[in-house]
């Protein structure tokens, strides 16, 4: 293939089963990081999801949607919810109904464009966020702690550059 | 909450609408760093989820079993393939039908353990994947190329070293 670099990934070559079994030696040093990149990612996102479901009996996606609510007390139009949880609208209404049913948010019209549903919080829902979101971070805290803060911020400034390069690509 | 360290993250604090956007200002490294990598590791998978589709008409999760079975000419067990693709093992099922059905994959008795299902490319799956493949790395090594060879090799052993330490937590 052309204009790929001949480069070959040094180090930490675990031979684990997970998505990185995808690569193959002769696999270039994008595709590799790409897979380990992703194998990171679904290793934390499932362990987030099987402690969030035993310990509080909550989805993850319904978690995430509670997260992006909490951060804007205001309320969120379905669309901007759906490009902050980066996923298709289908999805954000599905969660948005079985969370309106448990009484965790509420459906307002803004006085200024009676048109436009957004979705916010019940205090309800806040109370239940907050409570499960210092537990949640403090998961987040333990699984990251085999890296060194100075990496820790290493790692998301690399993670930094590539999302914006990815964007202006995209 | 106690045991968060306090430093803050600095630089590349991109201000799009993502998964990042859950993250407040009073957030601890670590919870940012982690809805980064969520950030970039999604923003990527919806890119190549968009091209297969668009490109090959093929889903993402089938593209990802049939790069397992690439690298497994002799096959794999229905358990080593869940394991792989870090999903339940009801999901790989349903893919695995999906494939057989389209003669892309098919289930074969080893001769040694006559109970235990494998699942094999055919070389009608194989040729397909490997088109496919090659098209998916220049994706890949496209998107990437913000970083430098010596900032892609960074983090990529920055992630391994973070995924050897969630293994071992977890």
């Amino acid at each position: 293939m052309p204009n790929v670099p001949e480069t070959k990934l040094k180090g930490n070559g675990t031979q684990s089963m997970d998505r990185e079994s995808a690569a193959s030696e002769h696999d270039h040093t994008s595709l590799r990081l790409w897979l380990r990149l992703l194998t990171c990612t679904t290793l934390i996102e499932n362990l987030v999801r099987t402690r969030l479901r035993t310990e509080y009996e909550i989805t993850l996606p319904r978690f995430d949607l509670m997260a992006q609510l909490a951060r804007h007390p205001d309320g969120l139009k379905m669309g901007e919810l759906s490009k902050m949880m980066m996923v298709t609208g289908g999805n954000v209404t599905g969660i948005t109904d079985q969370l309106e049913k448990d009484g965790l948010v509420e459906r307002v019209t803004p006085p200024d464009d009676r048109r436009a549903w957004q979705v916010r919080l019940t205090p309800k829902g806040r109370e239940a966020f907050e409570a499960m979101a210092a537990v949640h971070e403090g998961w987040i805290v333990d699984w990251m702690d085999s890296l060194t803060m100075q990496e820790q911020q290493q790692l998301y400034e690399l993670l930094g550059k590539l999302k914006q390069g990815v964007r202006e690509k995209a």
